[in-house]
């Protein structure tokens, strides 16, 4: 029998054998609602749906430069001169085949060598941390709680490296932050860029829950640090989770560096996904629609959770995701989460997946679904624990 | 400025270059042949179009499990008993976005650690190369050439393993193989997999350009070997080169393995390319049709390349490439392409991306083009070199 590797030894994303039995319960008749992943509710906005109907009538859908359409890269650096005042060369942006499927493999390939060290925040998002681990990265998780005000910042790094005596080759934070929604404002990532700038430490910026923030200002990490890569997609606010297309922001010398890479690695970006992402990017009139019902489902869950018992965990500035202290109720979150499901057919994310060592008293629940999706799955916890 | 790191120095996919410099000299007007890479004129099928057309009118496209839907996956394993005649559990099949994208990446990751040695035969296809590579593997290239009947035997694996001292952990064969167009029969097929077997090597089968066979026998893998990784995809005789959708078969005990890794990695293969691929399962009958246009091709090549002066260098068995010598004009084939891109519009891959040793001297022609398109390259080689 095939052996596997020794790196194959990664923990699973819980999230996501989560999503497989709620799948396996809907397919065979059980009322499930879904708060389990961060997928927003709504199709792709009109405008992409119809430049994908009609670029599917005009011939071959093929491979594209490795970092993507022309076209898009464009329409992607005129965003962000429209959003944040920046005009960036058309050329700094790759697109990608989603941001977890290709772009955090890329940077942390095109970044680090084995053994290099990594921090990111604790809790947070586990692919960051599974993908290393197979990468041979040595993951320096950094606790983020309210001491911090949830995120990342030159004395946390600091002491990390001093307890460990070992140098950072890099820092990856994501604002709006998942699971905690922390947003980190631009004093505070300025802040944390300045220290990776002076001690030679790659920054990277994960920026896909940007559109979606609720409290406090949204800030690229492009505009205080011209050296950041930056990772974005278009799975949240442009609701496209299932067309995989992301992009990524490079220092302009280190292009061709993740070209090559992308070219063996990933060929290209999928040609139809690009093509509807483009148009998406026009459609912020209907996706500010879906962004108010999200800040509507989070003002229930808000009141909700706590009243349930359970205590909200952290910000909640920004994302769709509310983070909360189950510990009045359990001890084992991922039983918890299991016995949600095969009880009241509620799916939420065991806390166990975004941090390894308090992870087993928290929950995330996504509030990217439908308003009537989050009163009544909040109306069978109650009852459920009531 | 941002470091990178010593794995990023990978060598480009010369063929993705080559793709980048014709769609700037197309889209500047100018009148370009592509028969750089391996990508079908053809769309997708009719039945494919239909599947995703009515797809993008039902809803949200969202993520799917991580190794794919079951309705996919049941739709494979139906293939393979149609075609071969195996009943394949559909657990066993993983839907993949890609083949380079995912599937090889994937199978690296889980069956080989840093410093494995894993053979392919050269020349081969680049990306194995250079994703091993990236992925601190020892690739073991081996000559397959007329001697070896341009495929991998165990006497060249044996001599090889003799000749380093050290085991090989994997050996990746590909069958038809890029560029030699190699289709290796299944007689060899198993005697490479029993040897594998015999000495736990891990065996895996690239069956990408399976459905395009012109000359002799096309035998997956799973017929000779119960326990090979096998890799395949939609993006060759299927026409779907840019939805970036593949699929693996693997070993029953070993699927979940991959799929821990996939979901931290990939999360979920594109939701329309999976609906659009099962369609395309069925449409055969359209795609033979495109199949006997690259015979008619392959048998213009056969006639026109020898007479221009560039001698056939390979079986080209199946697949859609001539792999031809070019000694008699160059030795540089890297800049014999740039001028025949920059002088008559005809863009081929320079050998040096498949045979890092041999490859100065050959170059790779894809015959996936239009007919009219093929005569009209052939003609103006022909034209600038007479």
């Amino acid at each position: 029998m095939v052996q596997m590797s020794k790196r194959s030894e990664v923990e699973p994303f819980h999230a996501m054998d989560v999503l497989a039995e709620a799948t396996r319960r809907r397919d065979a008749g059980h009322p499930v609602i879904s708060m389990a992943i961060g997928q927003p509710a709504h199709p792709a906005p009109k405008a992409a749906l119809d430049a994908a109907r009609e670029a599917l009538g005009h011939g071959r859908l093929g491979y594209t430069d490795a970092l993507g359409t022309v076209s898009l890269k464009r329409a992607i650096a005129a965003h962000y001169h429209r959003r944040h005042g920046l005009s960036l060369d058309p050329q700094r942006i790759a697109a990608t085949t989603g941001s977890s499927s290709a772009g955090f493999n890329l940077a942390f390939l095109a970044l680090f060598d084995p053994g290099d060290r990594v921090a990111i925040a604790r809790p947070g998002y586990p692919a960051y941390r599974n993908i290393m681990a197979a990468l041979g990265l040595v993951v320096v998780e950094i606790e983020a709680d309210a001491d911090s005000g949830f995120t990342l910042t030159p004395e946390s790094l600091e002491r990390a490296a001093a307890r460990d005596g070992k140098p950072l080759k890099g820092v990856l934070l994501a604002s709006p932050a998942n699971p905690t929604g922390t947003v980190t404002g631009k004093a505070r990532l300025k802040a944390l860029a300045d220290y990776c700038r002076h001690n030679a430490i790659a920054f990277i910026s994960d920026e896909i829950y940007h559109g979606l923030t609720f409290d406090g200002e949204e800030t690229t990490a492009l505009e205080v640090a011209g050296d950041a890569i930056v990772i974005n997609s278009f799975s949240k606010y442009y609701c496209m989770t299932g067309w995989r297309i992301g992009w990524m922001v490079l220092p302009e010398a280190r292009v061709r560096a993740f070209e090559r890479i992308a070219q063996s690695l990933y060929i290209s970006p999928p040609e139809l996904s690009q093509i509807a992402a483009e148009a998406a990017l026009g459609a912020n009139e209907e996706l500010d629609g879906y962004k108010r019902a999200y800040a509507a489902n989070r003002a229930l869950l808000l009141d909700r959770l706590p009243q349930i018992g359970f205590s909200i965990a952290s910000p909640m500035d920004g994302a769709f995701y509310a983070y909360a202290d189950v510990s009045r109720f359990t001890n084992d979150s991922m039983a918890f989460a299991q016995r949600m499901l095969a009880e009241i057919n509620v799916a939420a994310t065991p806390g166990f997946d975004f941090d390894p060592i308090e992870g087993h008293r928290t929950m995330r629940f996504s509030y990217a679904g439908s308003g009537a999706d989050m009163e009544e799955a909040m109306n069978r916890i109650a009852r459920w624990l009531g």
